[in-house]
């Protein structure tokens, strides 16, 4: 249910928010369209909005009516302590007192804690509970498994199930492939972690690696229509995780990798695409590259200079800084200089792993042996995936007069985009608090969506290189902006059909990829 | 969708019917609850009734405009051939042609071969397809993974994904037992098959297991409300079994095996439930004894003699056989002569398993070396749970005057409903097509649900005791009947709300039990 609020945003209050009952619908559905159209077109820039906050609380209060004035005073306690109220329901009124559930924009658990203490300062105000939106929405998870086929009858029953399903059994016993059609193996997305390097947090386990995973699988639907289940893994060894996922694999059409730390995840993958004959793609790494690989093709059209031309200087030699790298230098890159936690990589660099090796012959040409704050002097493109803060704006001046920064590391950029200095033409984050967010979802959900209606048995990168060019081509020479070189990842197809219009042309350009090259197994629409 | 069709009984033909395009809706809403309600509380016999056929076929026929009555031709060689036409609906018209698709109740797939050359000898007509209902409901699987939370706003992204989902996988990683009520592993059941014995075909292996598999997930959904994701694993041997089963349990709050081969079920089952803490439940066994302890307390209820003095005739000692009998004896039966393929099983028996020999101590305590055959004279219950077609009339005519058969062997019965004799006060089978279908769907779904929502670790043996009575209790005195000993698995709770009655009473009966014995890790209401 849609609820305006006071800030001229929305924020949306479903079923999760438990003790809520809320009857009216303040905003009219065509409002609610309008307003999404207005969102998704909306360009953003480097300055985070107010009225955007994803921290959201709901305060329920017991407001005495003796007296007047109770609701007032708690909105002003509210707003005193900076808090935003966004919307006021009543969930119950007797002759001595009104219970109302407040929700209110904070900035962080801090703030909302703040907020609930200048409330309890309100004598004719008691606070009754406090309770985190996010938290609410995660109530029963994220996503439910719901039957594509109606039981209303006996013979419905006798046809899905015992005995009639027996000759589709025997149907896909005599002819596997047939599995793919009539089941959901032809449809259907793992996504698989072990929890050992779940966003920047670290190894945390499966359970608590659970909820990124239902995450998501909730954008692989929303975005691209596409079913995805999540398998968070009770084993953190390449051999466990292998043999689990080679067990389960009759059920899925494809395999994402997520959240597996390196380099066991380069392991895990090339194992796996060796045993499997369905589409296995490790998306920190490949997606992540696919999306800087749009990116930078759209930087560069921006600021005039052939990629080919392009000096790169990139930090953070991980499996996504890797593939990030690999991606750039097949899409014309020749001059990068790569840093690990070390220093520069170069050939004969100490402490070098397998694929800084590999890099190792194909970048830094003059063997450069500084820093990166010394390697950034007069060089067009930074590429950070490492930790926040390791920039600054001094450091982004020395750079060169059309600069492209892409500061990847999350939640917080190797350099705030309020410290970008005028040199700085484009620059990107990993955040949707600034415009040119690098978010993997404009790729997984479009590439698992062509992989699997195209039937290939892998993912190839010359699919990803095709993925990011129709990423990329989706910004017209007219939309092009300093602002705005990659699409959103909430641009719908039209108004009644919420699929990412990105998803789709990615999709797309996997499939006809995939025909054009012999690859398909299953027959391509285009 | 639903059509009335000749016969007076429906046919859904849903949206996975690829080529057609209904738009008019021949039976009112209102109607097809009518006839809901009907067919729910019609009490079934044993013979099969017309009109209720699980197999149907769309034939797409191009009737010629040239001459007339081609579709009365048509229509006339169908029914010549002994097809039940059910619903005709025009897909395309010209100046020379109709195109229609004729919806048929055949007997089988011969029959319908039959049914397609009858119409082959009609010179106006052309048959362009032919299409198996069975199969296309399985068209894309039968399951879908849907988010319970809407993604319409950046604000909605950053609260399920990153970065907000960060605070909620923290919390679980403090505390795991928030796994529960802020993932999809407090809600949802892994339906785990090996393959290896699926229904009565056999080890037809992973791929081909998984419409059972799906099949189950639906039921699951539609009986209780629980969501249940199919899992065949590519491995075949115990270990394997138990590490992918292990290794994926993060995900899950319970685990149902099925249609794993004995005696490699025990072993699996027992292992499992040694190393994971929530249920796991090897349905073929325990769901099956429920059902059946169900029916037992019921046809003793009806014939009036209580269990203790009921001497029972088992035939079949698989896992299945094992665990109903383990019922029985649960039940207060004290007097059972069990067979195995070599004949009766008795202390000092050659060639028994294990758990033979348990039952061999439990059972049979005259020692009888005889037939099953033999076995029969005089004795009071018939419990079958071995292979087709074993008995005839002629034997059911040796026992009690008022004697009870369970006659479970899938697709055929031990012996046929027609064969049945005088003596003969009750007859249940495996089939929906007689009275007293003895279902696992009556046991499962609820088991499951009530498991979960008491948080109990395991099921107990007790549990399912507490569930056979919850099922035979829904039959009041009244009500009970010959051909009504169990409810059937349709029933729903209301006409708005499709959740099966059974499930919902089984589900209370566990969470009771769990409640009152101290098993319940959630707090339950009742």
């Amino acid at each position: 249910m849609f609820l305006a609020n006071s800030s001229g945003g929305t924020a949306l209050t479903g079923g999760a928010v438990a003790f809520l009952n809320k009857e009216e619908m303040l905003m009219s559905k065509d409002e609610v369209n309008a307003d999404k159209a207005k969102v998704a077109a909306k360009p953003r820039t480097n300055q985070p909005e107010v009225g955007e906050r994803s921290f959201t609380i709901i305060i329920r209060l017991k407001l005495s009516k003796a007296g007047s004035g109770s609701l007032a005073k708690a909105l002003d306690a509210i707003a005193g302590a900076g808090g935003d109220t966004e919307d006021i329901d009543v969930v119950e009124s007797n002759a001595s007192h009104v219970v109302r559930d407040i929700t209110i924009g904070a900035r962080d658990p801090a703030h909302s804690e703040a907020i609930v203490e200048a409330l309890k300062g309100v004598s004719e105000v008691q606070v009754v509970a406090v309770s985190d939106v996010v938290f609410l929405k995660h109530l029963g998870g994220k996503i439910t498994i719901t039957p594509t086929t109606e039981v209303k009858t006996r013979v419905d029953l006798a046809q899905i199930y015992t005995p009639e399903v027996a000759r589709v059994c025997m149907a896909i016993h005599a002819d596997p492939e047939k599995a793919r059609n009539l089941t959901i193996a032809g449809k259907t997305v793992a996504v698989v972690s072990d929890g050992s390097r779940v966003l920047a947090l670290g190894n945390i386990g499966a359970k608590a690696a659970l909820p990124v995973m239902e995450g998501k699988a909730v954008l692989f639907k929303r975005m691209a229509g596409v079913d995805a289940f999540p398998i968070c893994l009770d084993t953190q060894d390449a051999d466990g995780i292998v043999a689990a996922v080679k067990a389960i694999a009759p059920n899925f059409a494809a395999i994402n990798l997520e959240d597996i730390e390196s380099p066991k995840c380069y392991e895990v993958e090339r194992r796996l695409r060796e045993c499997l004959d369905i589409p296995v793609f490790h998306d920190d790494q490949h997606g992540t590259a696919v999306v800087v690989g749009a990116a930078a093709l759209n930087a560069a059209r921006y600021i005039k200079k052939p990629l080919s031309k392009i000096k790169v200087v990139a930090v953070g030699t991980g499996a996504a800084g890797m593939a990030c790298i690999k991606m750039l230098l097949s899409l014309g890159v020749t001059d990068i200089i790569a840093f690990n936690q070390h220093g520069a990589v170069y050939k004969g660099a100490p402490n070098l792993t397998e694929t800084e090796k590999w890099l190792a012959e194909r970048s830094n040409p003059r063997c450069f042996k500084g820093t990166y704050k010394q390697a950034l002097k007069g060089r067009d493109l930074f590429l950070g995936l490492s930790v926040g803060g390791i920039l600054s704006g001094a450091d982004l001046a020395t750079m060169s007069k059309k600069a492209v920064v892409f500061a990847l590391a999350n939640p917080m950029p190797e350099v705030s985009p309020q410290e970008r200095t005028e040199n700085v033409a484009v620059m990107a984050t990993g955040s949707s608090k600034y415009a040119n967010q690098i978010n993997n979802a404009l790729a997984f959900p479009g590439i698992f969506r062509g992989a699997m209606e195209a039937g290939v048995k892998e993912i190839t990168e010359d699919m990803c290189i095709a993925a990011a060019r129709a990423i990329a081509d989706l910004i017209g020479k007219d939309q092009l902006d300093a602002d705005y070189i990659i699409p959103t990842v909430l641009e719908p197809v039209s108004k009644s059909d919420n699929t990412s219009r990105v998803a789709l042309a990615v999709a797309s350009s996997i499939k006809k990829y995939a025909a054009e090259h012999g690859l398909a197994r299953r027959s391509v629409k285009l």
